[in-house]
């Protein structure tokens, strides 16, 4: 691939076609053209003049009005206040300067968009803004708004990056031999601390940058991490791209050292993933620091990652390095997360790697996609592969669930369910507020406590990841399950104390999932050795874990607090409703693969314990005859 | 591993042991501790003391003269010509300050060292310095004296490199979990371009660094070197050690570019690989300006490689990183070819590498050792290791080839044999001088072109490293077969070409050994259309090489010459005479392992044909029940 000047030769084509352009500047932005015009009708016209110019060009192009012919947002906000009719109910109003749309949240979009209102074309002809009217989000997420509001802040920086991540993206590619090559970082024949770095002669990509979920991780810094500190990954600096697949902990929880160590390229990940990224992070430092630790990294970490972050949709390719070209595809696991196909070099070679992943329709998710173009290696998780790994489907899992709290209720206790905040939170209060709903339990309480309304928030600001049927019960129908009066936000200290102590019966959703600290914790001193009240596990307990050790049944559990050691009986009724799983179990992790196209000429087979891992690869040999390994973390496989 | 200021300790035990030490200086170098010392009666009894102290101190220990009480060298070695008689023949002095010895090689040592003479106790006495009389090597060689000369030049600069070394390997280990990584760099499923990188949490250790045999080398630049651009082994100066098995370029060609390239620390090799090494690279580098090729490194950069050059003995055991003792075994291939066993952390995990391997008794050379005291990890050579790879025996390869040149001579011919200088050279000699000697082949001259007589002297000058028999046959017994009036070495064009132009029956031993370049090429062009001509190989043909095409059957070779491509009819007869490698064949092979002491848990096949590592791995699994692999290049594996 040799060096192109792709600005100039875009120049040349404009000038070629629309000779009175107007245009102010041509400049990269990642892997994108932009082109700033003051000619409005070239503006208009975009979409169909830029995918022509891609088209000579082969590289995306995108058109934007030059900012002097746009009312400035200020005055523009203003001018559009005073159109739009009262009644539309006007939540909130914001620019994207980039598409050089006005974003306009209403509560009534049709008064505004109606065919006989001229509202949109006075706004147009006024402020030279292109409205875009969409429904105010049901439920307020300060996620969303905090990262929309910083990356407004740090616009001019971005633009650097993005220009500077641009000229790179068109340096040619070194010559000679070409080669594909998988180290295993994290989370192989284990689960926890997710990592994996795809190279090429050419390009280093660091796929996920988790951390284990374990108890023991703020006693020994990066004893929790991946093998960052090997000479494949250092400096962080060499690294080309970062992609994420999702935002739980054990895939994102140490993304932003990256950046405090001397990172300082792009992450692509879904816009969802972002907002709920920062915000587990943003917990993970919050509760470390209440649990007297010292997080790996701070705040302003995950400012900069965020600084980084470029968003993707499904299905949408982009360069991402000199050589690799990425796509994300729906992964059905939890809120925007994906699997990652990398396509290497002009043909040469396609790399998918599964993420977590789902493959069957859940309350929440479509089913992980797996079609893709092209496959010649695939990582597939394998978190329920074992051999009697069989999860039950989601309507017995609902009956489970609502038999244990109706048989907890009956004897006078509550129910502690300790959740990951994104997932399977969302999945069970779906199914607590049908079943209270439609009397199959009484009504009573449910308390959630550790960001899960703030997930569930962003949940609602990203429809377009739901399934239908959801996406619709929360803005077409207005039946939105997640604003029901069952639900009740714990905020502070007082109330969780009140809660711990109250004789009603009541259901707590608290985190983290696994039991390694959060706010779980404190039910669950409470309650410990008390046999009315019920402990559920509905999600994946990892090796190392608190919830581990009680769902397998320890009598006594250890804990630290303030420095100490205490022992706790564990009298509490310990039950397990399976079925609840954002992760595929083993049948549907070999409907997935007997079912993928193409299909793939090597499997690698990533998080999942240890020897099962090893197992699940030797069952793909045998049944579909496709080679297939476990690596060991530190390995490094070639693969073209 | 805490941190031990082993100076400061060492000090204090002398003091304690030793009142009167009258130390004047204790300093790291290398792994060893030295101590000067003025007290002569102190350095008389050094290697008790030191043994005392090195076993409190758990360090190798040296005592050596203060530089202040020995006469200074230049007046020594006066007064030494004067003290020893004539008849004993002085052929060199030189003084090594670091034993306080001096080395005297002479005709006749048994006039200085008999017991009726008082001429060593009247060196010792004048000059203070020990005197160490030996034969004076039968065999001139440059490489010896000037590689000898530059060491002594260097000699500051090699101190302060121990002393930074020394302080290197006494820093503690990285706290934190232990691991064992290899990393294939070249000559995995492949012949040439040798190069394995042995990584731990606290060491980076490169076995090897050799290129390509192939004649497209010096056509793109690198395109015959091992992977030394992943980020593995950059940059070099990461690298904690080098370890050289022995001195063939497809092991020792790319050693120097590691110097050119920032890499500064120590090579690890024994005393004749030192200087083989610099002779072959030397070489590599005149022959390849001599075809209008650009070497990738200059003469100063095998300087460099001297400089940092540490020569240990078979069966030495020394501290090379904070955590791996390095111990070289006879390998049984080349004058001081090694095996390679690395002791990791204490006890933690022992690794074995063959190197190049002959495990039967040559003509020149013990067979190869196949006991350690502790090896879990092995990695073997498998040049010889497929289906069909049955080489014969000693006895027969020397029939064979002496009924070649018969057949050749009686119809007018000449031989021509493409050799390695190294190895190969010296056997063929063995027996050309043998066959001449009893009658079997009639006399004729015996032509060594490309520096085989420098290496066959070298061979001469290390006569420890050469068998028994052919140790006393050069040193006792003064029949020293290399210098039968047999051979005669060319040096000149001239020579070259009335040699190809003669009528006369005549052998031709020249390099390269594969036909890849050198003055083989001169003798081959002239010869390749005539009949009455034989070209034998004697030795393994790589993948790649103008010998392998030729040896395979080809009736006509394209040849570049001075840019200018020719193409060459080949009508003189192609034979081999199998038997001569210093290769172990298959039996040998596998013998090696079923006797090796002790089982390793996991044999690595590297080394050898593409397929044939792979297939010799799944012999050694089913023959032998040990877990065997071939990685590839640019493949990880986690032995720890």
């Amino acid at each position: 691939m040799a060096f192109r000047d792709y600005v100039s030769e875009a120049k040349a084509l404009f000038d070629k076609l629309l000779p009175d352009n107007q245009i102010t500047e041509i400049d990269y932005e990642g892997p994108t053209i932009v082109v700033y015009t003051k000619n409005i009708d070239l503006f208009s016209r975009r979409d169909d003049i830029a995918r022509q110019i891609a088209q000579e060009l082969r590289r995306r192009v995108m058109i934007r009005p030059d900012p002097s012919i746009m009312e400035p947002e200020k005055e523009a906000e203003e001018t559009i206040r005073n159109i739009v009719p009262a009644e539309a109910g006007i939540q909130d109003i914001y620019f994207e300067p980039d598409t050089g749309e006005v974003i306009i949240e209403a509560d009534e979009p049709s008064i505004i968009t109606s065919r006989s209102s001229d509202v949109i074309s006075r706004i147009k002809e006024k402020t030279k803004w292109s409205p875009r009217v969409v429904r105010a989000p049901p439920m307020y997420s300060r996620t969303v708004k905090e990262v929309r509001e910083f990356l407004r802040e740090v616009k001019a920086e971005r633009k650097k990056f993005l220009h500077d991540l641009g000229l790179k993206l068109n340096q040619p590619t070194m010559p000679g031999e070409t080669w594909v090559r998988i180290t295993a970082l994290g989370g192989h024949r284990e689960v926890g601390r997710s990592a994996t770095l795809v190279s090429t002669n050419n390009s280093k990509i660091l796929v996920d940058c988790g951390m284990l979920n374990t108890n023991e991780i703020d006693e020994q810094p990066w004893a929790g991490a991946p093998y960052l500190y090997v000479p494949e990954v250092q400096p962080f600096s060499s690294l080309d791209a970062v992609v994420l697949t999702h935002a739980h902990l054990d895939h994102s929880g140490l993304l932003p050292i990256l950046f405090k160590y001397g990172y300082d390229g792009p992450v692509y990940m879904t816009a969802p993933t972002r907002d709920l990224a920062a915000l587990l992070q943003q917990d993970y430092i919050k509760v470390a620091h209440a649990e007297g630790h010292k997080a790996p990294y701070e705040s302003k970490h995950i400012r900069e990652m965020l600084k980084h972050t470029i968003v993707l949709k499904y299905n949408e390719t982009t360069d991402i390095t000199r050589d690799v070209r990425l796509t994300f595809y729906n992964a059905g696991h939890i809120l925007g997360s994906a699997s990652v196909h990398l396509h290497i070099g002009e043909g040469l070679y396609n790399v998918v790697l599964s993420g977590d992943v789902k493959f069957e329709r859940t309350w929440l998710f479509n089913p992980a996609n797996n079609r893709f173009p092209r496959v010649e290696t695939f990582m597939t998780e394998s978190t329920y592969a074992g051999r009697d790994d069989y999860q039950h489907s989601r309507q017995e899992a609902s009956n489970t669930l609502i038999d244990i709290i109706n048989r907890t209720f009956d004897r006078g206790g509550s129910v502690l369910i300790p959740v990951f905040a994104v997932g399977r939170s969302q999945e069970v209060m779906l199914v607590l507020e049908d079943a209270m709903r439609n009397g199959k339990i009484k009504n009573a309480p449910v308390y959630l406590d550790g960001m899960i309304m703030e997930a569930t928030a962003i949940h609602a600001a990203y429809p377009e990841y739901l399934n239908k049927t959801l996406r619709e019960s929360i803005m077409v129908k207005k039946e939105n399950p997640f604003l029901s009066p069952i639900f009740k936000r714990v905020e502070t200290k007082e109330q969780r104390e009140d809660i711990c102590d109250s004789d009603e019966n009541q259901i707590v959703l608290a985190t983290s999932g696994m039991m390694n600290g959060g706010p779980v914790m404190e039910y669950f001193k409470a309650w410990v050795d008390d046999s009315r009240h019920t402990l559920v596990f509905v999600g994946y307990q990892a090796e190392g874990t608190l919830g581990r050790k009680i769902q397998r049944g320890a009598t006594e559990v250890t804990l630290t607090e303030g420095g100490k050691q205490i022992k706790l009986p564990v009298r509490m009724a310990v039950e397990t409703a399976d079925g609840f799983s954002g992760h595929s179990d083993k049948r549907q992790l070999l409907a997935y693969i007997a079912t993928m196209q193409p299909k793939p000429h090597r499997i690698l087979v990533n998080h999942g314990d240890g020897e099962k891992t090893v197992e699940f690869a030797k069952l793909i040999k045998s049944r579909f005859g496709i080679e297939a390994v476990a690596l060991r973390n530190l390995e490094t496989i070639r693969l073209y």
